[in-house]
């Protein structure tokens, strides 16, 4: 049988597989911080309601200058959107018709995106016999390619590309003119992870696609942004429609863009939690694969048996059926807080016993 | 000299035309309900503090529901979007290298996003002796058309065309295969103006556009929304980003679309204030164009000067220099508050005599 489809939308999951939704639900399969938004927002709430009224600023402009202090690039290398769905969108129009390259295991929307605007899209499909690790076939796949989208830390494997393979493919890409898309959504929860973003200067056909969602439990608000050079990010601007960033995304993201506590914090907490959770469902029997990141693959040979055995204990997995490279046989699971984590720990050694 | 362009930011106005920023600014130039937000919004923030966090429904589905039983229509025939401003640029999108008409003046994102999509564009450019009225011009300058785009209540003239001239309009257009897009983003302000959406079940030409953020003053939150016949409702949703319509844009969306007692309140303060500003401006000397709606234009000979003279005290027209067919000759006005409303009659009464 086939699972549902996710869409972040866990009682769609149990209607469609007609079980009953528990009283209570913790749900593993969304990946924002487990340590909620930043504290400044709730205090700050009250303050917050007076910017729904009025429009936005069209572009961005002072959420753009924020970004620009952050990520010390120029401001003409930047274009903030409605969440980083709304830029690989702009990607796939400026890619429309184009060849393209998706490296997989890879965030369901590059293919959506490129196939809404026509593109003919071919898949690198990596496997589990190399981590999901980047090798030589990359090179002989991005052949006469347009472009290359790659996810790293990648979801939904919570690999890291090495920095010198990676140097590897910008410079061969360079060479032949193929733009090399770095989706970098979950870098700000990986330790001691440089973004590639300061190689656009060097290596204009690098674009790297950033989400301040994930790291500031901003979802519901949505804010993404893409880095990339002035004439790559003037052609995603052309086509993107005015106010596209809703005014407390505006004020609030930039507040984020001032903040390094909330994030090394929360990096240390997930990668504590990570280590202890993980270690512990090893010592249980399942074999759980290393992730840099604030979610994490875990081996499931009876697949459906364990997403069920998971849902009806409230707990929801995200199923990886419509993960080419994955196919339904692992379960990924977020980093969520010390009581959540060992709610899933204790319902996966019931599992193993039972 | 050319004014520089607006884009609802005042003091960007000020700074521009080398300007000291007054202490007071009043903003006659942006077309928001004077009343502001619905009190429900006010009363219950603090509860809408918990949809930041997490994703919104990807389609916003509950939303969708709820416009389906305000309009009366199927939720096939809705697509709801990050303001009119996305649905607008997805039309263009749809529009693509296609021969569209626009019935001028009107709202500048039409010729910006069928221009990004290099759309042929031709304008019918309605004038004053007609007082911006339909006339039968439409028919020829619409022969061969893929789309043409009709904003009624049309912003910027506040001229709502008659509903016999809109149906013949339709009818020829239906014959030729043409869509007729109406933008009806100002409709909710007018007394007994019936939409033309009923009538898409018969004519599955036309394309209606909603806002909501007139009406119900969330500008900073963005929400529009699209009526059409299914096939082009889906074909629009084929390029639209998932999670467009933000968390708290769906949830207090789906609030106004329960509402009816903030939209005729707004509707008989708006008319009542429209009434009595505008024939004090009379008395003192102005032209003012008849409006149906929450804005209206006034006849403005020196029209910099007079621009200029509203600017340093602190209250801000809407110059219309960018809208062909207005050429700057007018300044449009927006209906505020009755103090508000006062302030302005006051300076023009000055302007006037001084």
């Amino acid at each position: 049988m086939k699972l549902p489809s996710h869409g972040s939308n866990p009682s769609h999951v149990y209607r469609n597989l007609n079980l009953q939704v528990p009283a209570a639900l913790t749900d593993f399969s969304v990946n924002i911080n487990p340590l909620g938004p930043p504290a400044f927002i709730r205090e700050n709430w009250e303050n917050y309601f007076q910017y729904i009224e009025d429009y936005p600023d069209p572009h961005a402009r002072e959420l753009i200058h924020s970004i620009s202090l952050k990520e010390q690039l120029p401001e003409e290398m930047i274009l903030a959107g409605n969440g980083a769905a709304q830029l690989i969108f702009l990607l796939g129009e400026m890619l429309r018709g184009e060849e393209v390259l998706i490296v997989e295991p890879a965030f369901s929307e590059y293919k959506e995106a490129l196939r809404a605007f026509g593109a003919a899209i071919s898949s690198l499909v990596l496997d589990e016999r190399t981590g999901w690790d980047l090798d030589d076939r990359i090179f002989p796949a991005m052949r006469g390619k347009k472009a290359v989208f790659l996810c790293s830390p990648n979801n939904p494997t919570g690999k890291m590309y090495s920095r010198d393979m990676m140097l590897q493919v910008i410079n061969a890409a360079a060479e032949a003119g193929t733009f090399i898309i770095c989706d970098e959504a979950f870098l700000d929860f990986a330790e001691h992870a440089p973004s590639f973003a300061p190689y656009i200067t060097r290596y204009p056909n690098i674009i790297v696609l950033k989400s301040v969602t994930k790291m500031y439990s901003l979802a519901g608000l949505r804010l993404g942004y893409v880095l990339a050079a002035p004439p790559i990010a003037a052609k995603l601007l052309a086509k993107q429609p005015h106010w596209s960033v809703n005014a407390l995304a505006q004020v609030i993201g930039a507040s984020c863009m001032e903040d390094s506590t909330h994030a090394s914090k929360t990096r240390n907490y997930v990668s504590e939690e990570r280590i202890r959770v993980t270690s512990e469902l090893r010592k249980t029997g399942f074999t759980v694969y290393p992730s840099s990141v604030n979610f994490y693959l875990i081996d499931a040979p009876q697949k459906e048996g364990l997403y069920r055995f998971l849902l009806k204990k409230g707990i929801v997995a995200r199923h990886t059926e419509n993960f080419n490279g994955l196919d339904g046989d692992y379960l990924r699971f977020s980093v969520k807080t010390e009581e959540e984590n060992d709610l899933l720990v204790h319902a996966l050694k019931e599992w193993k016993t039972c």
